[in-house]
């Protein structure tokens, strides 16, 4: 137990205490550099916090986080509407945006499938995809869903609710061997699929 | 690089991101984390960061951190006020509370001699150590700075200066091997050192 002499202190501590993985030893560590750092340099800050907490919403379309009615990749006229990339959450939205290899739009879950946790079909955004699709003709849909039991099962019931016509193909991302990894450390399941699934070799 | 499709999620990212050792992924997982908890315990949050930066002072005496004129240790009556132990920085008067093995009080000096990092012996506050003791006899002061060139040329600055008087003895952190180390992993400088302090073996 680390023991501070202030009250102030301790309550800040406390908070920053709150943030997933940070332990009293780093709350502490911020706390006593925010006392450092100037008065505006705070202001900013807790400026920044609040603001988030006052202006973020959800996007009406796709259920990522915006600061307004619609995100900004659902009011880019650069991306491709009709390419419609199913994730479970903003986090996912964030990681495939960082790889700058993909121009379509996403739809957000906000979960997957998990009778274990008590998740089920309603309980994640499903019918507002549905109605998307219903509004405007899409080209492809990707699952972009982890490669769990919970993420298959939420691709699979949805791939039955979707609209089945040929204009529209529906994919799920590669599974198979992490770059950099060599084939003595991927697990059998993956080793065996990326043989199913190989690909041709370019080099 | 994250990029990530909200301004203001961006902007408390940067914030957060400027915080000792958080780089932009940890930064975006304490945003997410803040976006999903409810108004009020994000205001809680807020309120103990402000309430740090506006009150939080230094202690009258010892300059430690305090909400008041003195600070909780000073002002506590089971404190012996008259065993004062110099530390370079509040870190380590936590750090010292934590052990729970001191009752004295201390003397935060906000720096040690540094002539490499521009720090001269008129940079830390060696002049109120000196008036306190001359306004209140003290019994004992304890050196508690870092093993160090800078904290032993401190230490031997400070020494120079002190009253030299029967009633004041003058001790200093012990040097040793730490608690759980092996022999193989000290260096000679401390083992040299605690076989020239060893103490009397207590099974």
């Amino acid at each position: 137990m680390l023991s501070l002499s202030s009250r102030l202190v301790e309550k800040a501590v406390e908070q920053f205490a709150s943030l997933p993985g940070i332990g009293r030893k780093t709350a502490l560590r911020f706390v006593l550099h925010l006392i450092r750092r100037d008065k505006d340099s705070v202001s900013a800050f807790i400026d920044a916090i609040r603001h988030l907490k006052e202006s973020i919403r959800e996007c009406d379309v796709c259920h990522n986080i915006a600061d307004r009615e619609r995100c900004d990749i659902c009011l880019d006229p650069r991306r491709d509407a009709e390419v419609i990339c199913i994730v479970e959450n903003i986090q996912d939205v964030i990681s495939i945006e960082s790889t700058g290899q993909y121009r379509g739009v996403y739809h957000v879950l906000g979960g997957v499938i998990s009778p274990v946790d008590g998740v089920g079909p309603g309980d994640i955004r499903v019918e507002s995809l549905l109605r998307r699709l219903d509004a405007r003709l899409a080209r492809e849909v990707i699952f972009a869903l982890g490669a769990t039991i919970e993420g298959e099962t939420t691709a699979y019931y949805i791939y039955k609710k979707l609209p089945h016509r040929d204009q529209l193909v529906i994919t799920t991302l590669a599974r198979g061997i992490s770059i950099g990894n060599d084939l003595e450390y991927v697990d059998e399941l993956t080793l065996g699929r990326s043989i199913v699934n190989r690909v041709r070799f370019e080099p």
